[in-house]
């Protein structure tokens, strides 16, 4: 963490000053906001803190329930959340708070007992991420991000008791075209309206979303016509795998998931209850706790479970649906305007929660538009920017939909152990899966904001277009041993990692000391065309050198002044920009991450953890056209 | 974290639901109270934040200054500290807000350079601790404890503007006997007085105690008769060692510390002043901030320091001074009475900043008297417990005198380097006193809380009297990779962990059963003996225990019913009993603290994470004697 920069501040760090004046939740509507947020969520929320860092940007978030979420809902972190949980700095309160999933294990009858543990696998596979994969209520998720809301610049808080109803776009309209209407919901104010106009409207409202239908959208896709049940509770039983995530197939009964949640003592159950008519809604049912707690005693025996509380229950039909667009610009007319409404989570792809994405993807849906959102609102990168944001983000959730409509069917089928394969299919698939469990197979197709692969093998464990793999290394100016990846935050800025060639200390005649210099003089560079005036070098794209020496075989002060920028007020020295390799244990980050250790190279991350680019150090012509393509010239 | 036992609450885990009635700061003074604490620094907050978790515990904390402290003063926290702080539960945040020092440099003239780097050592040596030691402004370790307690059930808050300034004993009276005269600081009341009778007094008033002279208490001592500046700043500089600490000693000019701070940008320096003559007073000199920095570059010269902003300064003279005893009761009335008021911290030893100890000692005080007061106060063990205070605490803080005495001595040297040891003399004196740096040098001697070393060669490196040193392990029930420490909380609990005999599974017929049976169940068992009626069976004694085996060779189910309790109201069972020595990494905690594989063994830990007796698993009598001779018959 870096504070005190333009000065002494006492205090909780994660506190930011405030900017003058600032608007606070249940003061009288603003007439025009630069972005309004419908619906508190994972989604609304996890835009809404990226947003309420920028001191210039007007946001609003409405919400129609009348307060925080408490209980219930999603609650799978995966390892890429969590990974985005670091950029937003609360990943080890979660880590803290969080139940851990490491061992999954299978359950099924087996020829001398009704029941019995026939597999087990290692949650996250080693080297997958430095973060576990863990759950906790949603709620709390969103109280991480109302917590940074809340101690950032513009203090944004939620609006509850407020409902987008409706908007219209006036493409026509230079200035905040979308005119929007909101309901109160609140008792004593039901009905009541309130208009205002944004230049953006984000639809994070739901699988019922407003705003989707408010721009003629509708989720397409199927229903499994299949009830499962959904419960929180306080139980005592003999199962002796109540702490893991365990899957249990009965001889008759059916099946239910286990998932071990925070606190050492709630667990939920996923509890597959009847097959649904054709025409049938699971609701016409009428069935309650009773019958999710009934149905899963049914499949627990011989074991028992004598539950203590219910904290929560719901009951729900499987179904995977997707939009066609995420924002309001219809395929004929990309090129002649961009977007102005845009949706994300739930209310562009709905599928079932067993395989823990849900929330998941919902947050990965914002922190794509985020970083774009603010990029377009602070004039760093033209309104055309946000058209990726649909075509990375629809992909990602159609992966999601697929995958979900298999794994519900491999979870559903009645397959007996294949005893050829070790493995039940299901704990099979259940492997195989893992990376997309974790969240790490999203690769965004080459784009404008992802370069072409023809330098990869420079880099092979920096796949460009997914997200950056960290790995440890050592801070040259302090010795402390840390992530490469952990100098990311959720600030919107792009980072620039120059990966040194072997032998190469950052000294005058090196490459790295060429490339810096280039970087911080020339007037071709992207760091000089798309910082602006009076920015600290580092504002728009942020530059780290990785070397391979031990931090005790390099010198801080030979390093370019690029890589030690004077930063802030005061013009104080960065410090925390060059890192070394060498951690001292095992295979280091050039093994580790295939990078050409003769060559180096550069690798380029979007403000949302994802690799850009890898050229090599001597592609300055193909490094400021990936950035121009991107950033507006403004230097 | 284990939270929800007794029913699901919504939000923090960290905010605990308030008992009933609690007082808040500022509301009338009470009459009596079970425990007045004159001091809101680093000792009496410790101390306020122990008490706070307790709700049947009344407790005031009074503070002559108007509010908490924003800056200055001490800033290291040792490894030994950070390991308390993690039983707190904020050591997460501290090591993400604070800065890391992980290398120590030795500057110094050279032949051919004014000033060179002659040396660097690592600053926490490799397994010395799962805990990095850093640095943190004072102001930052009192907001930790000031929200544990704003979050504990009695929602504790300081009472400031309020300074002890006389009390009497009245040994004869059976309730608060201690009368207490505080006065009112702020502006417009004060000189206005309030009384009121105490339980007990625990002074952490600072080096001008009142509490202390109340009780007829001196320091004894010297002083080095050397002027010293300490300054917080914000500068540029071109020495290149600016972001670890590091000792500079300049030709002619003398010596000076840098520390680098929090936030990457901050940084203080020790800078060696004037002798002072024998009967001057450093406050004679009239020296200030400008004369800190003139000296310092001097010092620094050629290296170049740009001084923006001063945030703190300080001109000191260093001493070294000592109470007789740490309580009010003579040496010749401990047979007859137990203590009612106590001192810690400042008010009972002083001695140079520079060793980095003085708020980590402090600490260390008030967590050695908390779980006692905590102890006495819920009728757990006898008033006479108390005495055991001062003995530890002060033999501790003799060594750190000492020690200071010495360091000061090695610091202040002009020795030259001889170049034949390789590394300067005070390089040498550092790497030398790194465990006590740590802090982890305190051996509290054999007495009723510290076993006898019989049985020690059963676990050599839980060392009886030292801080258990922690070690990785696997949780059982959730497969959980995670420190055997970290299951320790702040909660004057006594830990007793059970290390397993090779092949011992838990299962009837081993070693591990039949203890666990014996604490459950017999009449003659400590367990038995010191819990209350309707208490959970962890209540005073936590028992858990450490498999050789690894997580899937065990079975949850087949432990004794001792390491799968049923707590809470509901009677849930606490799965977090039961550890696997198998990290999967190098060698397991039997090797790494080298506990005898065939025999186990049993490793008392007292609340305070004292190691209190090593003994063979079947040295029940032992065991029950140990336990015997601290708490009270309650079963």
């Amino acid at each position: 963490m870096q504070y005190h920069v333009d000065g002494f501040h006492p205090g909780d760090p994660d506190v930011h000053p405030a900017v003058g004046a600032h608007r606070r939740a249940g003061d009288p509507m603003p007439q025009t906001v630069d972005v309004l947020i419908a619906g508190a969520g994972p989604a609304g929320l996890c835009l809404a803190a990226q947003l309420a860092r920028v001191p210039q940007i007007r946001s609003l978030l409405v919400e129609p329930k009348l307060g925080p979420m408490e209980k219930g809902q999603a609650d799978g972190i995966s390892v890429r959340s969590m990974e985005m949980f670091q950029a937003f700095g609360f990943a080890e309160k979660v880590k803290r708070e969080a139940v851990w999933i490491n061992e999954t294990t299978f359950w099924a009858p087996a020829p001398d007992a009704a029941l019995a543990r026939v597999a087990r696998v290692q949650d996250v596979p080693d080297g997958t991420s430095e973060m576990p994969h863990v759950l906790i209520n949603q709620a709390r998720v969103h109280d991480m991000f109302l917590d940074l809301m809340r101690h950032a610049p513009t203090r944004l808080e939620p609006d509850y008791g407020l409902k987008l109803v409706d908007l219209r776009v006036d493409p026509g309209a230079a200035e905040y075209p979308v005119s929007v209407t909101l309901e109160h919901t609140a008792p004593g104010r039901e009905g009541r309206t309130e208009t205002l106009r944004a230049n953006y409207v984000i639809g994070c409202d739901g699988a019922r979303s407003n705003v989707r239908s408010a721009i003629g959208g509708a989720l397409h896709g199927d229903a499994a016509h299949q009830a499962w049940g959904v419960i929180d509770l306080l139980a005592v039983t003999d199962f002796p795998d109540w702490r893991m995530k365990s899957f249990v197939r009965s001889q008759d009964e059916g099946i239910l998931m286990v998932l071990p949640r925070e606190g050492g003592h709630l667990v939920r159950l996923y509890v597959e209850l009847d097959s649904l008519g054709e025409d049938e809604r699971v609701a016409d049912r009428g069935m309650g706790a009773a019958d999710i707690i009934a149905k899963a005693r049914r499949i627990f025996s011989p074991f028992e479970l004598d539950v203590k509380e219910v904290v929560w229950w719901s009951i729900y039909e499987i179904g995977h649906r997707l939009t066609d667009k995420f924002d309001d610009v219809p395929a004929d007319q990309v090129a002649l305007r961009a977007p102005r409404v845009l949706l994300a989570g739930d209310a562009c792809h709905t599928h079932s929660p067993k395989a823990g994405q849900g929330m998941n993807v919902s947050m990965g849906d914002t922190f794509n538009l985020g970083w774009k959102l603010v990029s377009v609102l602070t004039g760093r990168a033209d309104p055309a920017l946000l058209h990726s944001y649909s075509g990375e983000r629809r992909a990602a959730a159609k992966g999601l939909v697929e995958f979900d409509h298999k794994w519900a069917r491999v979870v559903g089928a009645r397959a007996e152990q294949d005893p050829d394969e070790g493995l039940p299919r299901v704990a099979r698939e259940f492997v195989a899966n893992l990376p997309f469990t974790c969240g790490l197979t999203i690769q965004y197709e080459p784009s404008v904001l992802t370069g072409a692969a023809t330098h990869q093998h420079l880099a092979r464990g920096f796949e460009i277009g997914r997200r950056l793999h960290s790995a440890p290394v050592v801070r040259l100016a302090d010795a402390k041993p840390m992530q490469l990846g952990h100098c990311i935050e959720a600030d919107a800025r792009f980072r620039l990692f120059v990966f040194a060639p072997k032998g190469d200390a950052g000294g005058r005649g090196g490459a790295v000391a060429a490339l810096c210099d280039w970087l911080e003089h020339d007037p071709a560079s992207p760091l000089r065309r798309h910082t602006a005036a009076g920015e600290d070098v580092d504002a728009v794209i942020d530059t780290r050198a990785v070397f391979q020496q031990g931090f005790r075989e390099l010198d801080f002060g030979a390093m370019p002044t690029l890589l030690r920028p004077r930063v802030g007020r005061f013009g104080l020295c960065d410090y925390e920009k060059v890192f070394c390799a060498d951690s001292g244990q095992g295979e280091d980050l050039f093994a580790a991450r295939g990078i050409d250790r003769a060559a180096g190279c550069l690798v380029v991350v979007r403000p949302d953890q994802y690799v850009g680019h890898v050229l090599p150090l001597q592609g300055r012509d193909e490094l400021a056209a990936y950035f121009a393509a991107i950033l507006r010239l403004r230097g």
